[in-house]
């Protein structure tokens, strides 16, 4: 890449973490009302950012939820490819927040990792590539693709109100390919281009069973206790072999090819060493495929959260009028998570033990996606993550979900190119969440030689 | 009973009941921490109130908890009966508190029921007998026989130190039967003397999966999900037919005997109101058994709260680190609590699945109990019922459970009477707990005719 592109972003490197930082504060957690000022002041803020790097056109624009921020630098011209880069600057909540070691919206540096929520999902991820479009237009007065950028506010909340803003604004977002930063690297140091995501069908299972709770010694043995009901039917949704057991569900479902199989045999994975990272004496999962697989050519169910009854201190003896639980699918091509959200109620019905009533509440969902690899985007990928980290990038799966990889490329026609820069045990979604400071540094690097690339063509056949 | 004392008691009804709402509005919950010092002001209202109605000696004793109310009135004389009347001034917690319709420590009268939490568990019901003690010294000066008060503040929490309390003051306590009120009518309009309770075993059961919460598309599909273990062994504790699957469980409970399962049958009991009631569309229970049997007859184990990993709003897609569950059983003669413990221990430690740690912790317990029903002490109860409710008592098990009539039994050799002024649906350990106004007025003209009985043995033979 450009030396002084590189010798600019080295130099820059103390006043792009400060400015990290100073988004990491903002704490924008989407799925709480309370924080809704938050979320537009985040937004505020970026276009702000984006602003003040030199892009001639940013707007916030409203959806039925959080805004969309948008900005375009589109003096590349018409015959230079245009790059649409997404992210989202809404983060996760942060319960429980006793396990945090350091305040999750007063960003903190301890090892060379930035700790705060967001810091890797997806602020950090989104941030870098600002950063790269700054350094090139500071040392170059232009960049050398058309660049849009569409950052949202509503991904961890399903991106509900996106497809429609994509079908509002389909022209004007018109692009090449779709740059997104929102993934992870397979392991340390070993760059990864991600090109297939699990979707997700989340849902609330609530059993309700006498109209009140009960004092457990007068009415036990009376009746249903809606906890044990949903034990009942949470424990019939899986098998003890790890499968699950809703009818229809692996109906749809992809085989991963002869191919796919070989790289992920390839794929440096110990299990003695994932098993005692994570402190558990054996894994659990669908039998038949390997723990790698598993966690992301395959599709899974999890409860994510329960609860019933009474819950503090001490012992109340309660029998209790409901209980209810989170659990979501993770989904791979071809299941569709509309149908599956349909197939689980339909199973959990099935499931659902006499004496009591079960409601069944799809909370959101996202459709898995398999994305090409052959085409100009991947190969400036590879051209960029070679000259960030020295060595050639691997093509994996991930497990997690970008349903919006899936709706561009079905609304828009547009192919997305998925560079992660995060690691597996970065916290998301969790206490303690991190980003490695020497990826936000190759990450940066990458994002600009990723738009010379690009332009220059100097990509590999 | 003397008509003197009835119509006191009947002109001195509304000031009874501003005098037990006053003693209401004291937060007494032994189980929180933070309310300890409304416990001590229970103690000592109840203390002054004692000392006001006329009792010689008042004193609060300590305990390795909370106090001891202890009252002595002996006047009758070595040759009267002595009767010891226990109770207890401490209350349930109030969660959920929401679903309250007055708060809880504010007491209001509707439809000529007592609202607050204590209402009729215990405050309401130890209550009556300081106003018939009151009456009877109001009009005569003097009790017809020696009474002696011991109302602790821990039997919400299993009376922890009561054994401890009881065998240091063992001398002072003798007594020729204990009178308690804390049990419940029949159905309404019935009295009803309970002769049988069930005991209790308390636990927790912790179950760790991974050292933290993981992000559920990345670890998807790998290991043993905490809350789905959980689930696995609260369905493995019962079979479909509600016979609890606990290795050794049965082998100690005393078979119903004849005599009792045709006065089970005798009992006023319709199926279908009962579930109407509570609004459930069956119920569920050991097979083999009616539901009055299961409900007092039989022991059972019931889920009283579940808590895992994300349960406020939204879509969080945590697979969490940790899952708990509080389960308590209810024995009946000859099942022993700390039998019971080791037996509830071993066989979730089989039920649960590899790749988690389970951790079962005792929190507390209380023996069952079956009273002798051959005593001037009963028969007293049938006479002072008679006077109350001019219809004679029936006898009756019950659900619930009072720990300490096994202790007094075994450790004094004092057998008790329960002479109970409770409803079955009078939401005792629940929201909106109440006493019926009727029963309070009617258990204070039992209680003190319950004490003229038993002075004049004008007791059927």
């Amino acid at each position: 890449m450009d030396a002084a592109v590189r010798q600019y972003i080295t130099e820059h490197e103390p006043e792009y973490i400060e400015q990290l930082k100073a988004l990491l504060r903002i704490p924008s957690v989407s799925t709480d009302p309370a924080r809704a000022a938050d979320v537009v002041r985040c937004a505020e803020w970026l276009a702000e950012e984006i602003e003040r790097i030199g892009f001639p056109t940013v707007e916030i624009l409203p959806t039925g939820g959080h805004p969309v921020v948008y900005g375009e630098h589109l003096a590349a011209g018409p015959d230079a490819p245009t790059v649409l880069v997404y992210g989202h600057y809404d983060v996760q909540p942060v319960d429980p927040i006793e396990l945090w070691s350091s305040p999750p919206f007063e960003p903190e540096v301890r090892d060379g990792k930035l700790y705060a929520r967001g810091a890797t999902d997806d602020k950090g991820q989104l941030f870098l590539h600002l950063k790269g479009l700054e350094a090139l237009l500071a040392v170059h007065g232009s960049l050398p693709v058309n660049v849009k950028l569409l950052i949202e506010g509503e991904e961890e909340i399903g991106s509900v109100h996106l497809t429609e803003f994509l079908t509002k604004h389909r022209d004007r977002l018109a692009a090449d390919l779709v740059l997104i930063s929102d993934t992870a690297m397979y392991a340390p140091e070993l760059p990864t281009i991600c090109y297939g995501l699990r979707g997700l069908a989340y849902l609330e299972v609530h059993v309700t069973g006498p109209k009140g709770d009960l004092h457990s010694g007068t009415f036990g043995g009376g009746l249903k206790n809606p906890i044990e009901a949903l034990a009942n039917i949470i424990t019939g949704l899986k098998d003890a072999d790890g499968r699950i057991l809703i009818d229809g569900f692996y109906d749809k479902v992809r085989d991963l090819t002869d191919d796919e199989r070989a790289a992920y045999r390839k794929l440096p994975f110990d299990r003695d060493t994932y098993l005692r990272e994570l402190d558990v004496a054996t894994d659990f999962g669908e039998s038949g495929y390997t723990i790698p697989e598993r966690l992301s050519g395959r599709p899974t169910l999890e409860c994510n959260g329960i609860l019933g009854g009474f819950t503090g201190e001490g012992a109340k003896t309660v029998l209790p009028s409901k209980a209810m639980a989170k659990i979501s699918m993770r989904l791979v091509p071809d299941q569709d998570p509309a149908e599956i959200d349909r197939l689980f109620a339909a199973q959990v019905a099935k499931l659902a033990p006499a004496g009591v009533k079960v409601e069944v509440r799809p909370l959101h969902g996202g459709k898995p996606s398999i994305v090409p690899t052959d085409n100009p985007g991947i190969r400036a990928a590879q051209v960029a993550l070679m000259e960030a980290y020295g060595k050639p990038a691997i093509f994996t799966r991930e497990g997690g979900s970008i349903p919006v990889v899936n709706t561009f490329l079905d609304l828009l026609g547009i192919p997305s190119v998925l560079m992660g820069f995060g690691l597996h045990d970065e916290n998301l979604h969790a206490p303690n969440e991190h980003f490695n400071l020497s990826n936000y540094r190759r990450g940066i690097l990458a994002s600009a030689a990723f738009f010379e690339a690009l332009a220059a063509a100097n990509v590999p056949a």
